[in-house]
């Protein structure tokens, strides 16, 4: 059996998956959580009762030490030993112009991750613990890493150039990097399976629509452009981000209200977006049912998700001169029928129609257009772990 | 003969147009300089030689003396005495919220101006100043405000919104405005009356492109939404302006380069766009020329330019459920066929395919789309100061 680890480290937690490649289906999966405060370890087995217990967790190399020890311990174990791990594969949110692809880590790659930690500085450094906690843990156990920015870089530079003063692009890489690479690439790969057409041949809007949100056009199997930039703000209104605003608010507020730039974008992550306009919550399941209950904030802040996103898929058409596929994915893009609908209204001018009772039917993968509509509308579940560990098995195969 | 004299003050600076409205034609234009630091007054008749002259212009109401004296005098006039003007009317940035349409001037209007200086502190003083001193010159004159925001008030909340916290609205009135409204109204209008249809059944699309760019969706006759926003800051890329960015640059920007918000505002306003992307030039016709000569960064600029138009475009398209027309006007919309064709490339799709032919041949308003295309392209020279004579006529008629 050949079984791949996949981690996702946080500042102070750690998530895990452990996959058998040749089912490709999830043997383990858990997190630790409170790294670096006391910490507790969560763990869920197919088919047994899940696993919780309090455990000092000084470290990350302390969490993927008690990863090992229920992965093969007695009552919470699924193998024999670490040693049945072949390779292990870390989500890195941030490869900078570096990485076009997932790599096999070396210590140029870890420096490379160094080198772009100025740019994530929230969320490489916890995945370069992961990395090394990983290589103290488990020695000579190859490890992989897969990139939230490595799909997009095949954007052109018209796409990813921002009109600002060069130097900055020069001097500290500004530009648009996107994120979300390793869920677009999968859907739109998945989308094109699925209406069995060639990948390399078509144009593809991809909708990653979460708590974090963002939206790729996919030319040819590329992706040519993102709504994500320089950071995951930008773009459309999320749970707590504004997405995209007149840079020129935050002279107005700075002055006004006698706060940094650097404060104005914490407040433009943390308290806008969904939350900041209806001032009601950052959840859109909580949001619908104000929205519901007569909360016209709330149902506002529904509808302008509902318009930017819109925007944002024509926007895309009119870059890849059409669209041949609308492919919805994430948290409420799996899960919300009522979004989808909202969202692909009045796009049929562009040869998008949704079929209302398909796109209705419970279910996973598939097709929701209306039959005969030049253009397909597809539902299909994003699965970043299973790429990683794909991805992992094709680098230490 | 019926005389109204149009009025754009400047900060030092003003600009006007005297119209005959019996044949809604210019008899005479002109604009006095250098306002509070010495003074010149450049002045132009149809058909005679212009005429420049230095002349001290301590404040706007000397220049509007000045203004009352060429149009009178013995060699420059056109006019036997200022009492044969029977209105004046003048462009105003910002409207705020309070204005929807154009108004005759009163003491609550002045008010009201005053109250919206916050929102454009540069543009609304001096033109409250200009009313000012024709109310002095010209007592009992009747005079009317015509504003860049007012057509776009019709926006609904979802276009005008921002997803940040709805306080910010509520205490500084931070929303989407839209400027160039005068333009975006005069040509979707003329548009509508070229292809012989109700502007009131039409979903058209604006782009005011010149040093300053701005794309308006026009549907039923009512600006729905626009690319500029809170200020003239956000939306395409233009000479100097950067257009939307991601707002985390400017944190990042903010803490790497020591400077406030503000600041880097400032330099998102005159340090960007075309000038800070291509290093060469803010103007179009610069940037052609250095393109031709082999200058990358020059034809990446024209191309990012290019590309964000026609994504508005896509994206405007797909917030009316489809497009009747797309408009050109304005410096670069009016004159640029090249730039016209490469807008429109890839737009066949949602119905819009240029002539080329059409497109490339000389002249002025007229439509430019291939015979029998689902949706019209049009090229249609704006006349701001023509709509502003028009408006003070019909308020003080």
């Amino acid at each position: 059996m050949k079984n791949i680890l996949v981690i996702n480290a946080g500042s102070s937690s750690l998530k895990y998956q452990l996959f058998d490649m040749d089912r490709r289906a999830v043997r383990a999966r858990g997190q630790c959580e409170r790294i670096g405060l006391d910490g507790r370890i969560k763990h869920t087995v197919e088919g047994r009762a899940p696993y919780t217990a309090d455990r000092l967790l000084p470290d990350h190399a302390a969490a993927i030490r008690a990863v090992t020890e229920v992965l093969t311990g007695p009552e919470t174990g699924v193998m024999a030993g670490m040693e049945e791990i072949v390779a292990v594969g870390h989500r890195v949110v941030h490869g900078g112009e570096f990485f076009s692809g997932s790599v096999r880590v070396t210590d140029e790659v870890i420096a490379a991750l160094e080198a772009c930690v100025p740019l994530a500085p929230l969320h490489n450094p916890p995945n370069l613990v992961g990395i090394r906690a990983c290589f103290e843990v488990m020695p000579g156990v190859p490890q992989a890493a897969v990139f939230d920015t490595a799909f997009h870089q095949t954007m052109p530079p018209v796409a990813y150039l921002y009109a600002i003063p060069y130097e900055y692009y020069e001097k500290y890489k500004v530009r648009r990097y996107g994120f979300h690479g390793t869920s677009h690439r999968y859907v739109a790969q998945r989308a094109a399976e699925i209406i069995k057409k060639p990948f390399e041949s078509l144009r593809i809007i991809t909708c990653h629509l979460g708590n974090g949100s963002s939206i790729t056009a996919v030319q040819n199997g590329r992706s040519v452009d993102t709504s994500m930039g320089f950071t995951p703000l930008e773009g459309v209104p999320m749970g707590t981000r504004s997405g995209t605003i007149d840079p020129a608010i935050l002279g107005f507020l700075g002055e006004r209200e006698e706060r940094t730039a650097a404060e104005l974008v914490t407040m433009l992550n943390q308290k806008s977006g969904m939350l900041g306009l209806s001032g009601v919550s950052s959840d859109f399941r909580d949001l619908s049912e104000a929205a519901e209950r007569g909360n016209q904030r709330a149902a506002l802040a529904l509808d302008i998700f509902i318009y930017t996103v819109k925007k944002y898929i024509g926007s895309y058409a009119a870059a890849m001169g059409g669209v041949d596929a609308l492919v919805f994915t994430a948290g409420i893009g799996e899960n919300n029928a009522k979004m989808r609908e909202d969202i692909s209204s009045g796009l049929s001018f562009m040869g998008l129609t949704i079929d209302k009772a398909k796109n209705e039917a419970p279910g996973g993968e598939g097709i929701i257009s209306a039959d005969g509509a030049p253009g397909y509308i597809l539902r299909v579940p994003t699965n970043e772990e299973l790429v990683i560990a794909l991805d992992t098995e094709s680098l230490v195969g």
